[in-house]
């Protein structure tokens, strides 16, 4: 059981690599196969569709993108805005540290729009990221409601997918860019 | 001359919806003839090269999303600030009008992340675009400065993103959203 687990997460890992890498029309089981270093058919074993594919890529990103507790503790002598932008900088190193997994969750995206399947599964995962975003906000008195941090994350995705693929502005510091934006759209 | 010019916008714009609908790996000389329904090796005859494809494809994108020239106008009696969000939500109007160029530049900044060739490319035509958007902010003597539109660039690129794959949010208003952040990330 511990094996298979453990193996669950190989293949997993071996899947957003393949999707970071080689995109969506990539991702087929031999590619996972190959990627993981297991002999042809592991990847089918492990997950029974493409749909289970994207599932346990939707799973493991959480894992690896599990928040810093200690990052993200509100210091109680902070001012509210200050710890919120500190909250969502974590979440930008989080995902700009685990490159393979952001281009993953953007590829995602992608493939979305030609597969229902996708949107559903991306959907429900994005959903469930925002409430956790509202929770924490909402439990640790910060000054932000709901639609300020829906707008904040539109933000944060372009930052982001600038970052990773082609920045607009070499110039740009990401950090600074990340504080401001928290400043200028939560703490309004 | 004149036919050769309309096949090549035919071609191109062929190449748009290929690499909207089938993804940056869908996107070759074969898939582009049958999509704009000519002869094989048509597309091959007038595109010499990969980089060729991805060149004709955003100098089409760059002529479908020109500006129009009323939508921008700033009237002598509004308030900067809000000419300059009519300026920028009718950038998102023209890009989410057009699914496919925009779906086709999203498909553009993940290849660019696997081929430097395209990352050059596409980096080159982002500079072009903002910079255009500067010397509208100038000429017109509106209130934000070129690293204001760079984090402005980011949020709309986002929400653009969301609004065209997976939206987080069901109840938002894309236009009240691009008002609200041009409003907050601008007019600090």
């Amino acid at each position: 059981m511990a094996r298979n687990t453990e193996r669950r997460t190989l293949l997993s890992d071996a899947a957003v690599r393949v999707l970071s890498h080689q995109g969506s029309r990539g991702l087929t089981y031999r590619a996972i196969d190959a990627e993981a270093g297991v002999p042809t058919g592991t990847a089918s074993n492990y997950f029974g569709s493409r749909d289970a594919i994207i599932a346990a890529i939707l799973t493991r990103i959480s894992e690896r993108l599990q928040p810093d507790p200690d990052a993200v503790q509100p210091a109680a002598d902070a001012p509210g805005i200050e710890t919120l932008a500190a909250y969502l900088r974590d979440i930008l190193h989080r995902l700009t540290a685990d490159r393979d997994a952001a281009l993953a969750l953007f590829e995602l995206r992608l493939d979305a729009t030609r597969r229902p399947s996708v949107a559903e599964a991306l959907s429900m995962w994005r959903r469930e990221g925002l409430m956790a975003d509202v929770d924490f906000t909402e439990t640790a008195g910060l000054p932000a409601d709901r639609a300020d941090i829906v707008l904040f994350h539109y933000a944060l995705d372009g930052l982001l997918l600038d970052q990773l693929t082609v920045p607009i502005d070499d110039d740009a510091d990401p950090d600074a860019a990340a504080t401001t934006l928290a400043r200028r759209i939560l703490g309004h």
